[in-house]
């Protein structure tokens, strides 16, 4: 309650968070109707343009697969009461499961069953999208409690030709050159391992679209590999216009930040969020590009080798929750995700004004006085930082090294590095 | 006293302090008689060139300025006591500050005083060369001790149309190739912050001009930016000359040494110096360069961009003294000013011998011991130095790499090395 | 004694010191019978092709000398007795002694009696290649014990026009590409600085012939220095086909592996053996080049510049039995030499595997489950080790970086990664 009796506005990350919990219940796949429902529900807080793929589509090495969907599935015993019920947990079914209809004892079901028995309360999340299966997820304390004895075992689920769903959201900019960011669909009820970030993501576009950023921005809601590759596939002949960009993923646990850099290592994006994180004095860690983890492992093959990078809190299989019924609404905090949100703007802010300027009177100093720029009473023992930015600025700008680069050569601040700039252009010192 | 009665020789640092407490009373500033009458005295250890630059010539993004030239000033009390009186202190008077002939209450007078709060009995340097403007400079001491009441307030100044003076000592070497030496003049006084690096430059080119130096030594004494840009501006057509330099300044003070490498951070002159300073184990300090200091500045803007160090003991504005009264002739001393000079010497030794040679035997080693130039007994357990430097030096002179680059490779000293190049050369196994 | 009563089979070390211990008596030098025994006996382990270079030949920058054989040599006291006799030690006459037969009082003797007054046991070993000379190398105990008075002084030598030999044993490959690996012939009773790397490499041979390698290998068994020499002169022409070289020196002492790194300093061999090192936990050093050791100096001298290492254990002059009586077979260990071989072992065996790849489907992930090449079933925490090193393999293969580069960059076993290399070619999905 504030002094007027008014509720205090919902923060950014409270509203990240009630987007996590709306979205959690769903279940997601890498194709099929939870998938759609996501999106739409994305789509209240950003006008998405939904793509819709159909099945058998070739789509670089990979072909897109069949469309999911699933209306019902339990395991119930032969007195009807449902053991193990979808209703309760969409990770209750293994993704992707074939359709399954029958009764039998429990050693013949047995096989289909997958826990955790080092953490016998929580429900594992498996897939098998590439192999007709079928199964269940079930915490093994459940699985302990039950008897030996028949069960009905019932998946409603259909595996049919239809569609590959994804999203995008465009924030033109000044130049064509585009930075994208991503963020996978394709889990069900995981809160910190997809949700969190299609919500930072989500409320990101929000913030950047509030002045027109130079570079233009695309935001890409798409199942993980398939979607990432089915995205490259239908964008190839466009994608020398991908200057830079971040996979979004694990953005809401409460751990310190964590960015791995492209498979190049030294690309824009690498260095723009080493200097971030590091000049924000955050604990964080930065790790070099692997080929696994998320979509970066697509955009950054070596075929397309972009520069991008991927943020996240704690990475993938990093914690415990990791790919369980744990990674609930309850393991991310509107704190972390207002935190990675955070990050995200001083990067893009840092990305989006990273000049690079050609210095016009390189011989000897210009003398900055006579145009206003310069402290003009000599002989004091300090120089003033801005000053000494601008002093930066002409040493450095030869068509070649950055403002990130003036900035990180001579210890200035960014912001002040570039308003330098500004001053110096505006006096016609350098142009890009 | 010696054995036979006799005076010792006065040492070079002793000379040196000489030197500076004979220049130390003159009224330098970028222009001017001071200037004039500084390089008088030089002249007697020196023969110098005097260039004088018509006030109003462009001299790159610049224009020389008028020249100021004063006579007296002075601050007295209604009784006539001069209590800040220019003959006691040329730091009393604001740099170029305009005449002034006038009475006024003490209220009026205090925007035009300046004091150094933290230091009460220091006079501060300050000066308003670009901005027309008068003040005095004063002890904070001096000032609490003033009654309010009228004062008589009076600086006999001129700024009128002139010249920039500089002056020039070429030493001529073997080859026209150049290396430059530059000191500022423009400070009043002041002994470290010019009045040293002035002395350590004189005695250096003494000390160079006793044999035949391979390169060209060019010895610069000119204002501080201004001059160093009316030199660069007057020499811009044989720029290409100049192949290695050094700024001198800050040379006299009982701080370690510090050098600031140039712009390049790899030119030759950076190596010499890291290398000299680290053979010698000295204490000192190296930095990377700052586009702030002294003359390095113009001749290490991006549009020349050449090799120029600048060498110091305490850096400008790392020592409370600087730029204030404390910065005496007390302040320095001859055994620092002698230790610089030393340094000098023994990198300029270094670098007038740092030649690159090609190897004219290649294919395995050539018979050293036929040529008298290795040991002929076998089956030692210990190779000579002097053997390991003429290895090193057929190993390693591919046309590319110095001899500098031999030492530090090999970590021999670069005397051995070069006198094993000698050697190897005398055998016609190596040619420049 | 193994449970069947029968003797255990000597291992690969045991085999080898056996060599060292049959090669020790024999009175080796740069020429003479005394390398041709040794590559006799060499000859029943390995066949050779054994070369002979008549002297006078003229090699790179050097002449083939004089052949030097010694069949006697002593000094005698008056009543008869050889109070230094080469039967007992081939140490104890200089090498290329010329002959001498004369009585002579020990003051006229002594300038050329060679001792150690450190080690008064101990026999150094010296010798006088390019200077006639004549000489006795004896403990210090033994000259000390010597009496005034005449003595017999007999070296039955003679230096004659004959041969320089060496030898080579080639070992075909599946590419003309050579490795070689080279040891010296021409020290006499010293175990440790010439018989262990002969042995090394004699069963290094065997071992790499039991399958036909990639390269082809050839083993060089020359004399230090004029023997490597003369073999470049002699193959200067397919000199290009040499990729890799490794010498090997003090191969059996118990100190720790040193591994020599090659002038270029990043050849292949010198990241295999660095590679391979470090992965074996040994505890071991890597040194940089020096133009100083043994005939890496000749094959890495600028003309030729070969990528070719030196592998020792204890390192020449790092030991006290350095070129003295006491580098006997005792001071050569059968572990220590099965050590050296096994890493030369391993370091080839990754060397001979290192090729470089080309991804042929660049462009996002292949499909690698389509291909039985990935666990089908997803939604795992971790990823098996053979997948990240099929997904590592496609990432960095770009035709520039080689196996052992994806293996350092993954943190993977370079074993894994060429068998991951291997699958992924079996696919179609990389190409050499």
């Amino acid at each position: 309650m504030t002094a007027s009796g008014e509720q205090p506005m919902p923060s950014a990350g409270e509203h990240m968070h009630a987007l996590v919990e709306r979205l959690y219940p769903l279940c997601r796949s890498i194709t099929g109707d939870g998938v759609r429902a996501t999106l739409e529900i994305v789509g209240e807080y950003l006008p998405l343009r939904v793509h819709e793929v159909a099945t058998g589509t070739q789509v670089l090495d990979w072909t897109v697969p069949q469309e999911w969907n699933i209306r019902d599935a339990y395991i119930a015993d032969t007195a009807g009461n449902r053991v193990v019920d979808f209703a309760a947990s969409s990770l209750h079914v293994l993704g992707y499961s074939v359709p399954v209809s029958r009764t039998m004892p429990l050693a013949e079901l047995r096989p289909h069953l997958h826990t955790l028995p080092d953490h016998p309360n929580w429900i594992p999340y498996r897939t098998s999208y590439y192999e007709p299966e079928w199964g269940f997820c079930l915490a093994q304390a459940t699985l302990d409690a039950l008897a030996d004895g028949e069960y009905e075992v019932r998946i409603d689920s259909t595996l049919t030709d239809g569609h590959l769903t994804y999203a995008e959201h465009v924030i033109p900019g000044q130049v064509p050159d585009e930075v994208i960011v991503s963020c996978h669909t394709c889990h069900p009820s995981l809160a910190n391992d997809n949700l969190a970030g299609i919500a930072v993501a989500t409320f990101l576009a929000r913030a950047l679209a509030e002045q027109t950023p130079y570079y233009t921005y695309r935001f890409i809601y798409a199942p993980g590999t398939i979607g990432a590759i089915t995205w490259l596939a239908r964008n190839q002949e466009r994608i020398d216009r991908i200057k830079h960009g971040l996979v979004l993923a694990c953005a809401g646990d409460r751990g310190r930040l964590t960015y791995k850099q492209s498979r190049r290592g030294d690309a824009e994006i690498d260095r723009v969020m080493r200097h971030v994180l590091s000049a924000s004095q955050r604990p964080h860690r930065v790790t070099e590009f692997t080929p696994y983890g998320y979509d970066e492992r697509q955009y950054c093959s070596p075929g397309f080798d972009l520069g991008v990078g991927s943020l996240s809190r704690t990475p993938y299989a990093g914690y415990a929750e990791y790919h369980t019924s744990a990674d609930n609404p309850g393991f991310v905090s509107p704190e972390a995700m207002a935190d990675t949100l955070a990050v995200c703007r001083e990067a893009f802010a840092v990305l989006d004004r990273n000049r690079r300027y050609v210095n016009l009177s390189p011989y000897g100093e210009p003398q900055l006085g006579r145009r206003g720029l310069y402290d003009s009473l000599g002989g004091r023992s300090d120089a003033k930082q801005a000053q000494m930015a601008m002093l930066w600025v002409l040493s450095l700008s030869d068509g070649e090294r950055s403002l990130l680069d003036v900035a990180e050569r001579s210890g200035l601040p960014f912001d002040t590095v570039a308003v330098a700039a500004d001053a110096l252009r505006g006096a016609g010192l350098i142009e890009a």
